[in-house]
């Protein structure tokens, strides 16, 4: 089809939008493909709106593929669905919630596992009705805190969730490889850079669970990986390696000494002669679950290293770490600020075995017969020689402190590194978490009910469409590959009189013919600068110039990728354009 | 492609839904197409969203060849979009609403009228990018009252909605007339019976709207029309026509007369010996505006007509209409129940001009020199030979009476007739009230800023589906229409030994290679009976039945609406099947 640019609603913008931080945000706003409507909430216009559609109809594919059914649920459900499996609790405020006309609670489904599960449960009875794996291509909601990026992190946002239902384990493992498998492909077919890291399940609970990340520098996780590829993690998900034990018979018993004004790490070393790494930090916290109760907690870790509160939450889900505060702190007056120890006069102090009953953890990096200098719980006095697990003890280990380049990986594979990435899908083996919660059983072939295995398995559409545009961009616009363009071909009529126009519309009209779908622009009054602008902000892969030449029976073919401008016979155009397109086409079909 | 039911998400159901009023709602549920999920809430499951798919391309198809660009707008919207035109009060209870984590209020759109001015607005400065018409298809919510009647009035539904601007009035009568021919080809394409009548705009606003209503006996509608077809009306928007003026010069003077305990019309019929059509019956009522603020008016009309309440709201709109309550009377002891009228003791008693000062309106049926028996407003008596308007008079007045057939056409074209019917598209000239509230202006050609004018245009593809199942069914199930059948074939292999399977499998492989959707029911275990059944519930147009006669080379075609089965060979199987679609498939090109 052709789309005549002069009466196309689409109009291109010379200012960036004032909040935008990002190029997709900022080059999709000024082209003309979304527009804002609330913080993290968008409308597609016309043009955005067909790139949306080309991204879905290659996850549709690949999940046609992949043998899942689609079938689509309503945005508004029930808060009751979300109930008994607590994640209306767990999603507290991220969950948009209302009350309809009967003061029924409702709630915009930020994901829909019940909803999948219940639906299963309603039709399904026999194991000879498994395995099935359906999906939807859906607009979510979820009220983020910090909406950011524009559609990188949107309150409403499209998605392709799919869930598979087994009845046996080694069917979830099947049902998952499917659908990592089908998410590879599609990814190749986006062209977009992708490492598969283990993850922490999170708010989905569930056995075992992997990220895609698309690696970044605006990333908002951080992975990472070895050299040799045999690892990767989400950092959330990595597990440190305890140091090395070491005999700590030779070292003298604990003493305290005076540390007058060194309430921090650095003044510590410098009083003490210790590295940092032989300090030991104790950081105070709070665990706070969804009615707003508090526990105190303290973690403690090697001085060199700061806590990584969103690794700290992984291990206390669903409650939130915060730092502790003042009033906190009031309320425990044996904690000297600075001064924290597990130990004090020869006793345990921390956790609930010790003086204080705090909960008192380890972090896992700490190795047996380390020894370290660390507060005294009193002012102005450090101890040293406190062995661990000599002369302390901890109520458990936990991953708290932050993961750096050089950390070991826990597979032996050697040092890791820490990068940047963005989540882009998500798969989980679910187990029986859902299914356990809403009663999904089946009868398994001796007539015994089984409850069911799930899977579950996402894929943002529009943030990946916004990553697509940020890996093709440059700083004149945006560069779509060829499969996901809104339109193939841009054809542009500029210049003094008919020709030009004609020409242009001939050509148009060739490629249409030729099954391509074209955006012409037609518009009589612009100039060729305005013109070969708004293409390259536009970022059609193809333009075709029907400019001065066109009186000579010439036009030019530019690629807008490597901005080569050929010139070409018109009666060639076509022909030209299609061999080059099969050149840089490249449809994955493996 | 083929679908093969042993792993199909679909099973049928034996019984019908408890909630289930109409035959859509009944055998779509049976059928496996959709699942309740909130009251007026649905899923679709697979094979209902193939269909829904099938409405929704027909609408596309027939938009994009009216020139309409599509895009989308997300469901969740800022409701201080909906303040600027005052419809976050008109649509009340009616609209879904929540505040989100930062207490900003936010609406679920029930319409997005709003949304698509802001965006012309946002986007466009020049008549020359004018006229410019944009749609959505798009998931729309409204806390209805009474969600009934499955998907036919859901909370949740999917609607085209298109918009037009224009800069003239001429304009928007081309836009509009383009839109409304667009919903006569798709009507036709979706095999939808439809009658184009004229209506109120409601809370739309804007001055000239049609409704395209489906008649049928469920219908929540009613409209009119004549036998000619020169007029039709939603029975909201009939314009009565008041009675021919009469000489009144020999009608005596009012006198009252004791009507002991006639409290009703049929009491006074009796006791002053004249038809219920000479008496006058005045009805106390409210006028509630969405504070809850109540003003009591009193209208009068004929004795033997009822009050349509839902015609008098359209006079009163944004306010609603209720009948006055114990409390109101309470609140006018001057009222005396069952014997009200305008005029006691020889002076105007009702209206705002009367003794009692409560707004008085003629119902629009009444003729001058009309002479009535009433109340007159005091226990146990009426008058009789009460003249309009010599004795007395109103504020204005008003279309209440209820409509019958027999009623005359305001064209002068005859009686009317009375029709159920169902709201199936409807076509407003919003003019300029919402781009007028929004500031949505662009210069005109002398550089003049002007007002944009608009229509709006609005089709329920739910709601559709949901009707041409009701128009394409039998006892047995549906019967889907060729050109939005989920499958084009449904092929069934039954009996003993592989040989039937064998036979489905190769038809099924044939019709794939001919380009046609397969629904192969390759169940090992169920009857020939449950797949008959199953095939006549789901209601692909054709069927074709691999059974006994297999074996022998002989299938079975069945027409699922004819109910005829003819006996072929195997090998012609599927270009016979392809013959008689091309008879029975009506594709509408013109």
């Amino acid at each position: 089809m052709i789309q005549r640019l002069s009466s196309y609603f689409l109009r291109t913008l010379r200012d960036n939008p004032a909040d935008a931080e990002v190029a997709s945000h900022r080059l999709l706003v000024r082209a003309g493909y979304i527009r804002r409507q609330a913080p993290g909430v968008f409308a597609w216009l016309p043009i955005g709106l067909r790139v949306k559609r080309r991204v879905e109809e290659i996850v549709r594919e690949e999940m046609t593929r992949a043998g899942a059914q689609e079938m689509i649920f309503p945005g508004l459900l029930p808060a009751e669905f979300y109930t008994a499996t607590g994640r209306l609790d767990d999603y507290g405020d991220g969950m948009f919630r209302l009350t309809d006309r009967k003061d029924v609670e409702m709630a915009l489904a930020p994901t829909h596992e019940e909803a999948f599960t219940l639906a299963v449960k309603d039709l399904l009875s026999s194991y000879k009705d498994l395995p099935v794996t359906i999906y939807q291509i859906q607009d979510k909601y979820r009220d983020e805190a910090r909406p950011r990026a524009g559609i990188l992190r949107g309150r409403e946002f499209t998605m392709k969730d799919a869930y598979s239902f087994d009845w046996t384990p080694e069917g979830l493992d099947a049902s998952y490889q499917t659908q990592r498998d089908a998410y590879e492909r599609i990814f190749k077919r986006l062209g977009l850079e992708y490492v598969i890291v283990a993850a922490d399940s999170g708010a989905m609970g569930g056995s075992k669970s992997e990220e895609f990340l698309h690696p970044t520098p605006i990333g908002e996780d951080t992975f990472v990986r070895t050299a040799d590829g045999s690892y990767a993690a989400n950092v959330e998900a990595f597990v440190s390696s305890p140091a090395e034990p070491k005999d700590a018979s030779g070292v003298p018993a604990p003493s305290s000494f005076d540390t007058p004004g060194a309430a921090t790490i650095a003044a510590i070393v410098e009083q003490a002669g210790v590295p940092a790494s032989q300090t030991l930090k104790n950081v105070v916290l709070a665990l706070v679950d969804h009615e707003g109760n508090r526990e105190l907690i303290v973690v403690a870790l090697e001085g060199d290293r700061e806590v990584d509160m969103k690794r700290l939450e992984v291990a206390f889900q669903p409650r939130e770490v915060e730092p502790a505060t003042a009033e906190d702190f009031a309320k425990h007056p044996e904690l000297v600020r600075g001064f924290i120890g597990p130990w004090k006069d020869g006793a345990q102090f921390l956790g609930t075995e010790g003086t204080t009953g705090i909960p008192f953890y380890l972090d896992a990096r700490i190795g047996e017969g380390s020894a370290w200098v660390t507060g005294v719980n009193e002012a102005d006095k450090h101890v040293r020689d406190l062995v661990y697990p000599r002369d302390f003890t901890a109520d458990g280990r936990v991953e708290a402190a932050e993961v750096r380049s050089g950390d070991q990986a826990p597979n032996g594979a050697g040092p890791i590194t820490t990068e940047r990435g963005t989540e882009i899908a998500h798969v989980f083996q679910l187990g029986q978490r859902y299914a356990e919660a809403l009663g999904c059983k089946v009868l398994d072939p001796n007539g015994k009910q089984v409850t069911v295995t799930m899977g579950s398995y996402g894929i943002g559409v529009t943030r990946n469409l916004a990553l697509i545009a940020e890996q093709n961009h440059d700083e004149r616009g945006l560069i779509w590959p060829e499969e996901i363009a809104p339109f193939d071909v841009h054809i542009i009529a500029t210049g003094k009189g008919a020709v030009p126009f004609e020409v242009g519309e001939s050509l148009a009209k060739q490629a249409e013919a030729a099954g391509l779908e074209v955006l012409f622009d037609d518009r009589p009054k612009e100039s060729p600068g305005v013109k070969f602008g708004d293409a390259e902000l536009i970022g059609i892969p193809w333009i075709i110039i029907a400019g001065k030449t066109a009186a000579d029976g010439v036009v030019e073919l530019w690629n807008r990728r490597t901005n080569e401008r050929t010139s070409v016979a018109i009666d060639e155009a076509i022909a030209r354009l299609t061999e080059a397109r099969a050149v840089t086409l490249v449809v994955t079909t493996d």
